[in-house]
């Protein structure tokens, strides 16, 4: 067992904020175990390392021995778009729902131990609320206090419609952790204000108001914009053990440090002797060596990781790959470049004539792999690594407009 | 039957608005009969005349043969104030409203015709909605639209609390045009936006939208602020014919034009032909004598009436009342005023002492009735002719405050 300082070191760990710490602590003192809920919304169960984030802190709250309540805002998700604005957002039915929770936790499970993992539906209360319900539910805020969350802000002021079930929705949420009677509930920073309306709900329900604990949101490889399936800059936690491991190689030395902090185990003492070494000589590609590992361990294992890491020396060849390799975007235009227009645009060759002799000869490299074809076109949104003869990389996102 | 032309000038008589007139004449000339809604709410059966306005404009729809939708709004009224901030609006039972709703058909049965009438209750539909529909319901319209309504906006901009809730209740009223298949929604001033809601969601769900008619707000006897029961200032629909009548005779002429136009069904033609005659110099108080007897007999009989009229005769002596009776508003500190000051304040006497002579000599009364006792305290709330020897009178409001 672990003294509550030390659990609240391993809680607060790339925690962006804890609404409050007080509590947690009086909680964490009574010495059970707290009902932790995070949700999840059941259209999109493609989960990438973004979203592990979340879902790694779940884990050490397991690892602290407390329960997970894994759930899956499936009442929203059967709704749709009621506005029907959206053509991408069609109502689920309870069968596609169904599936999507077994990918779901099919992909969670590799991080969370299911013996203390429940998997819940708010269907199961919210599908029995009533209409008269849903009023009374609506009666416990007000339009100023919801027109204060930053975007409806935004949206009101600037003119842009807010439909009326939009202010419900952060009732549904908060209501779910009534009917939880959730002790701490875990959510990207963007979800504050809702966590705060679950707070403010289960103590008008006469329970003790749950912790609202954030997440920051986990930048893309980039190290830009926020880790996303759009932007391209993701890696999948079904992505292939290679492609996990060489994407993962090829972030910046400040990135993989805050990737440590967000997506590694390794304890933070750890972590920061590796900081220590590094800062002494340590070679950095040796840290981020050790991080891919771990990444690609968890989600495949120890054998594959290692493979992966084998592959990956012989792809780029021992000694000739750069520390860093250079990141650049170029413009896709709609559909994409040309490889020759590519390689002159990223300052690999100084002409597209020196691309084409340079494909001819062999010497031009997509991700370790040879490129035959001189007119072969990168496609808008790909984001891979190029390689001109031994000594020449980059990374090029080629972006969709 | 009538024509059109006829028919809208009837519907027009005393009509705010009619929002759309063309759709009206559109409907009207179908020749069907049209489904003619007015809600009411089921907290507060004790009608007073200015009620009666709306209710005889659904009489008149009735006489050109359409349809009266009488509905009853009681499923708002059994979630009561769910911000639990109103002690004074617990939620009603199913048996106090199904009591209420009789008390209802018993007043405005006095002026609608029950073969052409249908009571309902929303919450036969409302009641059926599950916390998903009313979601699906407030998507179809926007927190900006919402916040356009006169109340809501001074509200917000004032820094007054809006629970979400009463955003909900304008969809559930408009939703109860659609469950109703409204074809006209009638109205007072107030209900504009509301009514407006109904026409909006009745195209959303693919119907034809309703003509709503908006009624103004009756004037009280003081023909200054709306009747209403806490001002003291109405005629409650079962007060006894004696008490109808003398308050209605105490009312200024113009007044009694408007109470004309909206309170009497004689044609407006006759009613200008009344005023053509006053204006060559017929006694306003005969007109007046004729509203008073109209009114009398629709809530009682013409019996009543005719004894009403005797009765108010004998009170104040043939001959000695006069046309006009001056109408004058003394604060009443509360509590209340003593008869002697308040016959002072009123100017009916020069001092205290002089009243007190007068009521020992039995020469004041109040609304015809000899005051007895000196000690007398005038109540605050209290709207009442008071005389003094044969010829000084005044209408005396104790104000509240």
């Amino acid at each position: 067992m672990v003294s509550t300082a030390e659990a609240m070191e391993l809680i607060r760990r790339g925690a962006d904020e804890i609404m409050l710490e007080e509590a947690l602590i009086r909680k964490l003192e009574r010495g059970r175990p707290l009902k932790i809920k995070a949700g999840f919304d059941p259209t999109a169960p493609d989960l990438h390392l973004g979203h592990t984030v979340l879902i790694n802190k779940l884990r050490q709250f397991q690892d602290l021995g407390h329960e997970v309540m894994f759930l899956i805002g499936d009442f929203t998700a059967m709704i749709g778009d009621p506005t029907g604005k959206s053509a991408t957002r069609p109502p689920l039915s309870r069968d596609e729902i169904l599936e999507n929770a077994k990918t779901y936790e099919h992909q969670v499970f590799k991080i969370l131990d299911p013996k203390k993992t429940t998997v819940l539906f708010n269907s199961s209360w919210m599908g029995e609320m009533s209409a008269a319900d849903m009023i009374q539910l609506s009666a416990k805020h007000t339009v100023a206090r919801m027109l204060e969350r930053d975007d409806f802000n935004k949206r009101y002021k600037g003119g842009q419609s807010i439909s009326i079930h939009e202010f419900l929705y952060p009732l549904v949420q908060g209501y779910d952790s009534v009917a939880m009677k959730a002790d701490v509930e875990l959510g990207g920073t963007d979800q504050k204000f809702n966590l705060l309306v679950g707070r403010q709900l289960q103590e008008i329900y006469g329970q003790e108001p749950q912790v609202a604990l954030t997440m920051p949101i986990l930048e893309g490889l980039d190290g830009a914009q926020k880790m996303s399936k759009s932007l391209n800059n993701y890696i999948g936690i079904t992505d292939k053990p290679d492609d996990m491991f060489g994407k993962l190689m090829s972030i910046s030395d400040d990135l993989m440090w805050r990737y440590f902090e967000l997506l590694s185990f390794l304890p933070l003492s750890e972590v920061n002797t590796l900081k220590a070494d590094v800062e002494a000589g340590l070679n950095p590609r040796d840290a981020k060596v050790r991080l891919c590992m771990e990444i690609v361990e968890r989600f495949h294992s120890r054998e594959e990781a290692v493979r992966a890491n084998e592959n990956f020396i012989a792809r780029f060849r021992k000694g000739t790959m750069p520390d860093e390799i250079p990141e650049i975007t170029l413009c896709g235009h709609g559909s994409g470049l040309l490889i020759t227009n590519l390689l002159k645009d990223a300052k690999l060759v100084s002409s597209t004539s020196e691309a084409m002799r340079m494909i001819k000869q062999g010497a031009v490299k997509i991700n370790g792999a040879r490129v035959e074809d001189k007119g072969l076109v990168c496609i808008a949104g790909s984001n891979e690594i190029y390689q001109v003869g031994k000594r020449r990389f980059a990374r090029v996102f080629i972006e969709n407009s």
